[in-house]
């Protein structure tokens, strides 16, 4: 029945998107029409997940061109409004990279450009599958355990991509090839993509899981619950260190400590040889309101502030195996994104 | 100002508690006066913490004893309803250790065991601002930076003792002692004990703090923005094993692999030497709802279960030193609580 759902797709006249702010409860669509419509949409995260944003960037740029025909835009207009467009969130490189791929065809008109979109989106859901296979492969070559019981930390399902899913992609070919245990769930405050998107999927799939507060991931992994943990990304620096939701890094830390592997699942156009490690990825901070307040009540006293990034950093070191579509690299025992020639696509 | 509150006292009929489910929005008392209310308050944790359930559980004894006078209870009931209370939460030692303390006492008369259960009270206390110089002294010796900078997981502040606090008994001596620097404090989900507690303590004494998702503490530790770690405790192992609110076990993984000190605070009552390790620690495993609803309103899909144990045990290697009102014991380097002599109470 996922098969079905796309987090983002072109109508021939819109970006629709599913509104992920209204799941669980709701499955809903936005129609967008216009750059500020999907900049805000982005903002507050009814499109997120690295490639869903490398999606909404391409097809961004199909509508702006047509906004910049019905308002009548210059070109330096045009040209700024895609380049708010690109930066709309800083961390996931997707988002840029995919303005870049299509945004140097706009002189050859629109057609030319979203077909370009169009195939940024089509290879997204190609590169998830083939990263389900890989990293099914990959896991089962290493874990003895059947069926084989996974750790994931926000959502990296078909709702962060535009199908099927990195992580999740890897979670769905495992089921399909009859070796999925238990899943569980970090519920990944303080927006809670995990409770709330993560565990819808797995729902619809009737994929077994358990949803879990954030702080009960390094427990559960110490106390041999799970094989192995497997999340997205966001950016991946040149030498391995991975840009992920907030606590990623907790998971990694406590993967290490018991010995099991931590897999980070994404595509190609994650990885972003300009940024040469960790150090050099921004990392959003977002209002201190999403920690201190929940459906509009205080959690805390109202002069007390908040440290709220959204990303943290797990060095290389600590990145069991790093699996793309092309490749699958492992920067725990050294290897470096940078370092292996990427082999041409198939 | 805070010298003042008392999260549990004696009224001379009543025991009155802070009722901790309502802060930080309203700061209100409830006077119990019977068992049933107070194995009540215990489960919703309107009292918490293991030095306050000490607390609890002794002036229990006494609420049983009218009770039973009352009722007219045979000596029996008058032990099974105590019985009660010593359980109503399983994994704190202290609650067990008070009850302990005075039941001894009954045949003495309702007089012996309120004074029995006052000395609990009072001495809690003291060994909370012993515990406040020991850890001070320890941490000055060992961190160099000033002021220091403290990561902290739930509350282990007056709330969740009888006064002065044990975690934040050592963040209130350094206070005094004018090398408090800024306080990260976890917001401890599911039942948000650090944002609404902690935070509250802070904010009336002016300490500067900054609330965070419990899912940021690896990365700002590692981040290098704090320069210790400091929790309390539920129950302590005879070898050092600790068990305390979930997540405290990710960020002592968090601190181990950054190198900073992860300290824990808490009373000599805390310490199980009848419990050899943290296996033959009870875990409470709470309700699924605290996980996946929030103020009544479902946070993941209706089918969704959740796994949602209240504590987690940290293995001793990776406990920096244990700071009680008699002693500091040093986990990671092979020492243990069964193996040194407890100095004698001062």
């Amino acid at each position: 029945m996922t098969e079905e759902l796309r987090s983002i797709r072109w109508t021939g006249t819109a970006v629709r998107i599913i509104d992920q702010t209204a799941l669980p409860h709701t499955l809903s669509y936005l129609d967008i029409e216009d750059v500020d419509g999907l900049v805000g949409a982005i903002r507050r995260l009814a499109v997120r997940g690295a490639p869903a944003l490398g999606a909404a960037g391409a097809l961004g740029v199909v509508l702006a061109m047509r906004q910049a025909g019905r308002e009548g835009w210059a070109a330096d207009r045009l040209a700024e409004e895609i380049g708010r467009l690109r930066v709309a969130r800083p961390t996931a490189s997707n988002l840029a990279w995919a303005v870049d791929q299509v945004e140097p065809l706009v002189a050859e008109g629109e057609a030319v450009v979203l077909e370009a979109a169009l195939r940024v989106v089509a290879d997204d859901e190609a590169a998830n599958r083939e990263i389900g296979r890989r990293g099914a492969d990959w896991i089962l070559e290493r874990v003895a355990r059947r069926p084989v019981r996974v750790l994931t930390h926000c959502n990296a399902g078909l709702l962060a991509t535009t199908a099927w899913g990195s992580a999740l992609g890897v979670v769905r070919e495992l089921r399909d090839r009859g070796q999925i245990g238990l899943v569980y769930v970090d519920e990944t405050r303080p927006l809670l993509q995990g409770a709330r998107l993560t565990a819808w999927e797995l729902e619809q799939e009737s994929i077994p899981h358990l949803v879990q507060v954030d702080a009960a991931a390094a427990s559960t992994i110490l106390a041999g619950k799970v094989d192995v943990a497997i999340i997205g990304a966001d950016r991946i620096a040149a030498n391995g260190d991975t840009a992920n939701k907030i606590g990623s890094l907790g998971v990694a830390i406590a993967c290490h400590y018991a010995g099991i592997p931590f897999v980070v699942a994404a595509p190609e156009s994650t990885v972003d040889l300009g940024t040469p490690t960790g150090q050099g990825i921004p990392i959003e901070m977002r209002d201190a309101s999403e920690v201190v307040s929940w459906l509009g009540v205080p959690t805390a006293p109202a002069s007390s502030g908040a440290h709220n990034p959204a990303f943290d950093v797990t060095p290389a070191g600590l990145v069991s195996v790093l699996v793309t579509e092309r490749r699958t690299v492992e920067p725990a025992k050294g290897e470096r994104p940078e370092q292996r020639p990427v082999p041409a696509a198939s």
